[in-house]
């Protein structure tokens, strides 16, 4: 895979979930409308591959961390998103999961792999339990639902991360 | 694959067609706004999965016959919206072709392999004439256009499942 | 892959940057409201899969000529579509590059191989450097701006084709 494949990678990994999730609701996706976050995802993806040559490498729990946090604010959003446009519980789920998880599960296609998230990974179970707990939350305190949910998912994902527990495999 | 990426290729083939179908028709997803898709779906993913431990096979011929009817059913409910929409039989047809084949397409991109409609199986080619049949009838009579090209549908399908015809093989 | 299949690889090919564009725009994609893409892009696969067994092959340099004009037409189309929308100029190239390799993109998605625009093809880059071609000069002559940029596409695609210039691959 070349410099610009790696590139688009990274754009397609950061701001792919919330993309998914303005198609389906049927909005001209943000990333779209807003150039900031097109910048900032291709900063950090640029600032990420000039580490390469220079033998920095990233140390893993550093990642797992990021994935953590990252998954925990994209499943937050989906969820008041989809509370916002006055879905009910599931489509409001679904949207949690969608936009934390999409953006790895597009990856992963392009990267013509199984998505990781359908394995063994607790992405996608966390930003369940965690989008639960804010659809729960949002009728009595939004502040308080985004930060229970965002925490509670973010625990969940580096629990998987660190090995500690995963889903059971069907061989 | 774990028990929850399971759950999810079962929702994605089972509501995965008719969303391919509303996002290119512009619609919000109808699984967004009625939360019954995800719930059957979600079901009977549920019921075939606990079958697993139970050593308890579904024969070949129930899933077999399953998937024509079903082929059936969403290839005329794709031409049928379309047609409602007064597109003309081009955009009809591929809208039935795209929510009878959709949800299997998504599955087998998911699971990382090429997707069976496009090698040997006759679920494209039946939705297609089926749905041709539904086209031809709508403006006579929409059950009989219905019933029609979702019987006709359903019999290419299973054909192709029995193995008795299948489409020329490019190498 | 039998003979549906590869006439689905190729409309996929044809059509399928143009519908990506269209839905991440929210507009119903071109190719439902117009049967002339359907028919053009069918005509097309159908004629290329008559030649298979006749033995006739194209030459590769026909085929990279054909990709060539075809990317800059396809990269020139996004952006001056994403400016009439008065987008700003990072989701305008956004639009440009996904018009012009969208199309291969899910072609290599469905034949579960990773797509060919990451890896050593120029296509990416042309579409990204004649998209920027035309959105400066749209201001000031938009035919010169078409023109100019899909020229400008055309040949760093030509050039990548012939070998003479890559991307760097990191390993």
């Amino acid at each position: 895979m070349d410099v610009f494949g790696i590139i688009i990678l990274g754009l397609v990994t950061a701001l792919g979930g919330g993309l998914i999730r303005d198609v389906l609701l049927n909005d001209v996706p943000i990333a779209l409308t807003n150039n900031l976050y097109f910048i900032v995802a291709f900063a950090s993806t640029g600032f990420a591959i000039t580490l390469l040559p220079l033998k920095i490498s990233i140390r893993n729990s550093v990642i797992h961390a990021a994935d953590a946090i990252g998954t925990g604010a994209f499943a937050v959003t989906g969820v008041v998103i989809g509370s916002n446009e006055m879905f009910s519980w599931a489509p409001c789920l679904a949207l949690g999961m969608v936009t934390a998880t999409g953006g790895g599960i597009l990856r992963d296609i392009l990267a013509s792999r199984i998505p990781k998230v359908l394995n063994t990974q607790l992405n996608a179970t966390g930003s369940l339990i965690g989008g639960s707990v804010t659809w729960l939350l949002i009728p009595h305190d939004l502040e308080l639902a985004v930060l229970a949910g965002a925490v509670c998912t973010a625990v969940i994902v580096w629990v998987g991360h660190k090995g500690w527990l995963s889903m059971p495999s069907l061989r």
